[in-house]
């Protein structure tokens, strides 16, 4: 990265941090808003005139910089994850040419400028916070004869007891990640970036994602998940010193404990499941029970052991007859960073929602992605914990899998893999 | 309705009015806007705090009122539509429970008032403009006895020759179309009142939609569709003197040309009808062989004939060759109201997006919805014209198509539907 490249990063990087850290560390402020605020906003408050773009859509998200946009930047409401294989013929050279292209086109989108041949779909929109990732899958280095290349991070997720796993829509060669707070505005980014890849190549699976809208509410990180709990409260925080090397691969030469190569400097390796949730069983529960299986309380998040959102869960503590307050099995204890020798990672999900199944069940859920500087540091420990004995796992399916290593973020005139694909 | 319920719903139309009038008759200021507005926003506009709970969050919509909800109201970011059929051994009685338990929870969750039993999904959230709709379909009136009632206008739609109408995605006995600028918020509705129908009626089809997030343009009701092109110029204004005859059953007492039984009055009829969009087919053509099909420009909506959006297409100008300027065959020619004998709908139609087909083209295109006083004198006579000539039949799919009768919006007190089912 030149020294000219370091500005507009440094902008960004700070802008991320500073509103995911406020995000994140939010004391529950929003905690009873609905009938507070609610009740003053009544039908005159309702704009009379053409709406103006808001920062909703003015929002631009920085293209170049240490890392890849869309990691710390703030979730939006309208997520697309895309996974594309190689087609027969294609190399490392072509792939080179559809990752420049790709990054061209990225950069130019997540600007709000218009690229030639796009689709007219964002026309007149604002970027909107648009973010476009790009990763790389393990089967990606060998059929691109780089197998010298491929970070041991990359290898296979072990398989848990409780998956039940689509090859089809798991793996995969590339990865894309596209979001933004406008569905028309990541929508064209998809349909840009697919026609951008034909010939070079192929689609093999795409999901849709939401979260909340921006202004919904007034909580604007913890999100809510369609189990309707909080979910994200114990992420690790950008303001926290072990933050960069938990969740990026070191920026310059070899540090103690990273295997990656040189070309993964900034970058992160993304575990991505889609985690069906059996809504009509988890429904059928009361709250308490469905507290019980958390660990938190549902109206704010609080741990059972009292507090707020962010109050650390007292795992000791325990009830007059002796049983401890957090069970056994609750998620929330299942989880704990101190219970998992201090694995980590950033979780950055979105829901999806594709409508009813034959068997009349919402296919509704999860798309879970976690971000990690070593995911056997990370999602693996963590996973194999829950896997053994999370009461919330009798209520949900991983239907498919990826693991993705994505590059550290381009620099000026620089694309998006070229360290690895010039290499 | 009482005159203790005019207050509230006048506010209520008031705004909706002004909202959308407003809207409609911009003049395309935000043309150009992209390249103006994005210009001025760096990374430093983006919020360096929580988010405070915005309009897009705060905003109820009135549930009681002359008109249901969801008509007039300016559509919003996130939509679900779904069909339910009664089940066996469920007639009127079991119907009308089921009506008042829905308009119950649905105002409630309109007002932003969390309901007893609910998922816990939009806790924290404002109301954002969630509207929720009940319409009936042609067979719930012999369902439950109620044939005598049955509006003439819910007469089957004619068979068109571009129909490809799947069965089990069409018509339904009860209808319900759900929107909110929050997705969460707008799938706590969804799954509430599903649960509700438990034991009365079964999901027959449920589609989701979306459009664009307020804010994110300062074009805020003129939307752009898949096809990148702007939808909805010349949808009929609530300023115009003939607007609520159109689009609505006269209020009270049986008016010349509508046959509409009393319990419609203040309602509508919804056409439904899911088209998909064959997106690689049209991103393939040119942008000026796209405007031909349409007949208006893409970057700003107004027609080849010149102007701006809301400049009147002059369907007898031709070139210094005299062939006509809009096409025998354009999209705006066929449906522009003076060559249908004024007939004229509202549309309100989402944008949908269910992934990928097992042929590889995106399963994405238009959740169609038109409102009108009577269907026969909306939307069948122009898409008859559409059926015959239309250069747009080419690049889409009538998958799916419902007809729907959608009472007028209840009193305080009242449940949707009450002066049918108790008549």
């Amino acid at each position: 990265m030149t020294q000219h490249d370091h500005e507009p990063h440094d902008v960004s990087r700070r802008r991320l941090i500073s509103t995911v850290g406020a995000a994140a560390g939010a004391t529950g402020l929003a905690v009873g808003a609905t009938g507070g605020a609610v009740a003053q906003a009544t039908a005159q408050d309702a704009p009379k005139a053409p709406t103006p773009l808001t920062s909703v859509g003015s929002t631009r998200v920085p293209f170049h910089g240490t890392h890849q946009a869309g990691i710390t930047t703030p979730v939006q409401a309208f997520g697309h994850l895309m996974a594309f294989d190689l087609v027969s013929g294609a190399g490392r050279k072509q792939a080179a040419a559809l990752l420049r292209r790709w990054s061209s086109t990225a950069r130019e989108l997540m600007a709000g400028e218009s690229p030639a041949k796009n689709t007219g779909i964002s026309l007149d929109a604002g970027p909107s916070s648009l973010t476009v990732t790009f990763g790389f899958g393990r089967t990606f280095f060998s059929r691109t004869g780089l197998t010298k290349e491929l970070p041991d991070e990359l290898a296979p997720l072990p398989d848990f007891s409780g998956d039940a796993l689509e090859k089809s829509r798991s793996n995969g060669d590339l990865w894309v990640q596209i979001g933004a707070n406008d569905g028309l505005v990541a929508f064209d980014a998809l349909r840009e970036l697919q026609r951008q890849a034909d010939g070079t190549a192929r689609l093999r699976w795409q999901m849709n994602g939401f979260t909340r809208t921006p202004g919904a509410t007034s909580r604007p990180m913890t999100m809510r998940n369609l189990i309707g709990q909080v979910d994200g409260t114990r992420n690790p925080k950008p303001s926290e010193a072990d933050f960069p090397e938990r969740i990026f691969v070191p920026g310059s030469g070899p540090k103690p404990g990273s295997a990656s190569p040189a070309w993964m400097a900034g970058g992160s390796y993304a575990v991505v499941r889609r985690i069906r949730m059996l809504l009509d069983d988890w429904d059928e529960k009361s709250q308490a029970d469905q507290e019980k299986v958390i660990g938190r309380r549902k109206s704010d998040g609080a741990p059972l052991t009292g507090g707020s959102e962010d109050t650390e869960p007292d795992l000791e503590k325990r009830t007059s007859d002796g049983s401890p307050v957090i069970a056994a099995d609750a998620h929330v204890r299942v989880t704990a960073p101190e219970t998992n020798g201090g694995a980590a990672m950033l979780r950055r999900p979105f829901s999806y929602h594709d409508g009813f199944r034959d068997d009349g069940a919402p296919d509704a859920g999860l798309l879970f992605v976690a971000w990690q500087a070593d995911p056997q540091r990370g999602f693996v420990p963590v996973q194999r914990k829950l896997d053994r004995g999370d009461a919330l796992s009798r209520f949900i399916r991983h239907e498919a899998s990826a693991l993705f290593a994505v590059p550290g973020g381009p620099s000026k005139g620089e694309y998006v893999g070229q360290r690895l694909l010039e290499s």
